[in-house]
């Protein structure tokens, strides 16, 4: 069963503070494993490489066996239906579209004091891109991942996933040519972090890190982290959908299975102004999971972490909402853009009864890679700027040194560096001399 | 000595890139000792807060001690010489007025398709900044950490700085009053991490840590990365001055120099067109060292770690820049402007000989905290975006479900997550009864 909770109830602002702290996820102490993979892909190098991926993926690779060249990959999306492929170009072109929107300005101005002061954004030159195998290989996320990275217009973008008994998904790969992918490797886990981190003779060494991955993946992102950039550390995912009793509960219980049927460890809420429209969407929820593929995944995901919440008004629901700070947050109301706006911690929102969160998953156009486990309050969905960063920029006239330059002098007085003032004081006396 | 390179010789390739590989601080393994003093603030509050403060700090407070309250600030700030506050005022002014121009804008727009889709940048709540102690006690660096988190829209923004001994700098106090600092507590190390990251009783948890701060700092900083935010892992820093013939060789020295002095770990790199010229920046540092207060750090760091290098073209000279990634880049030629726009790795370019660095340092405008050791690759400089988020927003049309929700389900089918497809099929069908 779902908690069910009340928030005018005496009880309830202890049951929701549990309910927060609620651990949906067990880590597994893998790092002391993945600090030794690092270790030895960085010092061995493909020799490595190809033992780890031999060993984890029972294959039989030489080097020259990692890399899946452009025949194998033409030969694997042949094989994909027209009807699948035409689904996936849909979904790049709407997620190109969006992204392309989001491309940075740069910006220089003259101040007050006669300083041009600006920036400029540039694109990472290379970037590696994880892609899970097995059940969670998603062609969608590799759209997601790799479309913003070509939008900034980073040039050497690699993707590393790995091959259990040499099982490759033909969708990934389509997704990976659509999204111009320039190089793929059938390499998983953190032999796949420490080839991207460090480069081997044959994986490049890159810049910058994203995608999904399980405990090993995330612990040698999260070691790596410096050496190259990361996006974030995904944890189990969730959706909450606030809605009120204008709504039919089977599309609701539908909304909220397709986040329970991610993983065990998802969670779904559903915050509703109407206690019956709750339990009328909880009834829903079980009939269909009486049939649905993966009841066995979105069963446990609704019992052990599901909740309805029943609230007296919407701007109880938006407190609520925001201490929550879901990564997907469904608006089902009649003035649900007005909601929307008085949402402060979401990694994306749905706004309306007709925007399921599935197609935000697809073909929305924002990014699908968004903070999980209430880092909606500090971190945003994987876009253009995780792929660029932006250098500063600052050039003085001699008049702006005269005008600001006593001033940095004295701070570096202040702060006992000597060498700081004086590179400003050399300055400021030749315009003295040149002045008297 | 510093090295001394040569471009166009037959070995620079191999130390050049032994150059780019050395290794400038060696890392304390102090990772058990920052996982055991994080455990023991979550599990025991501000008793353990008080503990570890009064043992490092070699204090006897207790928990209502641990704040440093208005009075107390105000009667520190009392005693700043006019000058030095109007050089901190100077300066803060100047670091508002750029940060400001980084808001960032909202976005929505409604597509061929008829979704309405966008974007919504918030504030992060509550963010920490973390301030050391002792001599790397910068009252710059709390103006350039706290301004753009104010800028941003940060409404409850901690300091936490140790005060070994009781020693507390009143320019930091200053500082941040005058970037508008809610509260300050006297706190250093991983505990200062801890009660951040977790809150107790005295210290509120925020959703973001910044600032610079020692091993156990930053270890403390990676561990809680994820359950709160982080700016950057900072390492030791470096400045790479490009200059031609045409400069005075004392000026270029002392930028040089200046750098240096931060840190016996710091690098200071000259890449010149004109070898003599740069030989005469060699002696002019050395001439320098001889009465430089803190010759004792920079005279380390310049000759274990400071390099000439002669290039014979300012495109070898960019080239190299780019592969160097430096945190300051100054560049003092004659077609400053030009050079500066082909260089694409950097954390904040000085363009022309009135740029020294350290105008950067106070109050050029640009943020002074950068990305070091080569990480400018991928990432830049702190600014208002990092106490920002961004919610991407979506709202379909019935219309817009029918032109686009088909592939969505057809991705969900090949993806295997029945729910997702369903939750498509529902809408799409009551559309497809409705139009009957």
């Amino acid at each position: 069963m779902p908690v069910f909770l009340d928030a005018t109830s005496a009880g309830f602002e202890a049951d929701f503070a549990a309910f927060l702290e609620t651990k949906r996820e067990i880590s597994a102490d893998v790092d002391a494993t993945v600090a030794d993979i690092l270790e030895t892909v960085r010092a061995r190098g493909d020799a490595a490489l190809v033992d780890y991926t031999n060993r984890f993926d029972r294959l039989s690779l030489s080097a020259d066996g990692l890399e899946i060249g452009a025949e194998e990959i033409d030969a694997a999306i042949a094989k994909v239906p027209p009807a699948d492929r035409a689904a996936l170009e849909l979904a790049a072109d709407r997620i190109r579209a969006y992204h392309e929107k989001q491309r940075p300005e740069d910006a220089r101005w003259e101040d007050a004091a006669g300083a041009s002061i600006g920036w400029r954004w540039t694109a990472v030159q290379a970037a590696g891109l994880y892609v899970p195998g097995g059940l969670a290989s998603y062609p969608s996320s590799v759209l997601m991942n790799a479309i913003p990275a070509k939008v900034a217009g980073v040039e050497e973008l690699i993707v590393c996933v790995p091959t259990p008994k040499g099982a490759v998904n033909p969708l990934v790969l389509l997704a990976a040519r659509i999204a111009g992918v320039d190089r793929v490797f059938r390499i998983g886990g953190a032999q796949a972090v420490a080839a991207l981190a460090y480069g081997t003779e044959t994986v490049p060494k890159v810049d910058k890190i994203t995608g999904p991955g399980n405990a090993y993946v995330a612990a040698a992102k999260r070691r790596v982290f410096g050496h190259v950039g990361i996006d974030m550390i995904a944890g189990p995912s969730e959706i909450l959908v606030i809605a009120d009793a204008e709504n039919d509960p089977d599309w609701i219980a539908l909304d909220l299975l397709s986040q329970a049927e991610h993983d065990e460890s998802a969670q779904s809420i559903l915050i509703t102004t109407d206690a019956e429209f709750g339990r009328a969407v909880a009834a829903a929820v079980e009939k269909r999971l009486k049939t649905l593929t993966r009841a066995a995944i979105a069963g446990p995901s609704w019992r052990d972490y599901g909740a309805v919440i029943t609230v007296p008004d919407m701007a109880t629901a938006i407190a609520l909402s925001d201490r929550i700070a879901p990564e997907h947050l469904e608006i089902c109301t009649s003035d649900a853009d007005a909601v929307a706006a008085r949402i402060r911690h979401a990694g994306a929102i749905f706004i309306g009864a007709w925007t399921p969160e599935a197609i935000g998953d697809y073909v929305g156009g924002p990014n699908h890679v968004l903070p999980t486990a209430r880092s909606a309050r500090f971190s945003s969905g994987l876009s253009v700027l995780d792929f660029m960063k932006r250098t500063t920029v600052a050039r003085m006239s001699p008049d702006a040194l005269a005008a600001i330059g006593p001033a940095a002098e004295r701070l570096a007085i202040c702060e006992d560096l000597e060498a700081h003032g004086l590179s400003v004081r050399a300055r400021l006396d030749r315009l003295n001399r040149g002045r008297e």
